[in-house]
């Protein structure tokens, strides 16, 4: 049990007995899905936030045209929700697929509430997790307004190397906003 | 005292009695502003979050070229800061000036994480904040990437009617990324 990937990955802001950490993972779930299953559709309430033990995912939304725009890549240690859906329990604009088989835990939104009332470590944890994905937010907004597309090319290989050997370059290319084509130009 | 901006302004989420706001109160100090007056520059570290009581800024950074580009403004009643700076205490990226006159409330970094280990109401607070400014940044960044300037455009309008009369069309431009031409043709 000490040795449970969630635990190091929560002790990574919060220290924790085995006691406190048994406690915080009977609030979770295990799910697996398969390569292209999906967690969250669009329209639909997003009632869990995932934690991948293992795989990769994808959120993306469709514009009027139906153009796929990816906004979030998730792999493991990653938690991944339609946050403004999970947070507001307002219908998702979202959706979040498999990209590979996939193993997740989950905790669904009133166990998570009820966890944040009982524990104020995790209140702390999920409040911290929360400034940090809006810290992550901001800066991708300063990417898309200030770098070429090469240069947030070059900072997504430069964070993330593993992505680029298990998204396909369509993904890629979708995420960074730009066409398969102007893709293969870049990176040859 | 019952009847203080600020105090309406946190009651919107959480009840206080007149002491704890008080006692809120006295981790801030105010400040006054003029025009083109700044609050924060790229490099320095944000040691203060502001609420503003009265008037209009921008935060804004330049790119490679030397063009700026408008990350957010903030009128009465709105928290403004580099928001990673001020959590990280690293250097900030941004700069913060005054568009009117300003009448500001601030909190040092300090005063706010002390206030937040000793009242669990405000640690609520502004860990509900966050979340609410994260979820902000999400639609953005999904507008960037699926918005055309022109729904851009109405969005804001949409969204903050007031601030068309307060800020230079040049300043609206630079928050959409377009030249002062491209939005001049859109809103005549």
């Amino acid at each position: 049990m000490t040795h449970h990937p969630l635990k190091k990955h929560i002790e990574e802001i919060i220290k924790l007995t085995d006691e406190e950490f048994e406690f915080i993972l009977s609030h979770f779930e295990t799910t697996n899905k398969r390569k292209h299953q999906y967690l969250l559709q669009d329209g639909e309430i997003a009632d869990k936030e995932y934690w991948i033990v293992k795989g990769c995912l994808k959120s993306y939304f469709f514009d009027e045209s139906g153009k796929e725009h990816i906004l979030q890549f998730g792999m493991e240690n990653w938690w991944i929700t339609d946050y403004e859906s999970f947070v507001k329990q307002s219908k998702s604009k979202i959706n979040i697929d498999c990209i590979e088989d996939c193993e997740l835990l989950y905790i669904t939104f009133e166990n998570r509430e009820k966890l944040t009332k009982e524990m104020h470590k995790m209140e702390r944890f999920w409040a911290k997790k929360s400034k940090f994905g809006r810290i992550a937010l901001q800066n991708r907004i300063l990417s898309l307004l200030k770098n070429s597309t090469k240069e947030r090319y070059e900072l997504l290989l430069e964070q993330y190397p593993k992505l680029f050997h298990r998204v396909p370059k369509k993904l890629i290319a979708s995420y960074l906003g730009v066409s398969r084509e102007t893709l293969s130009r870049l990176y040859s």
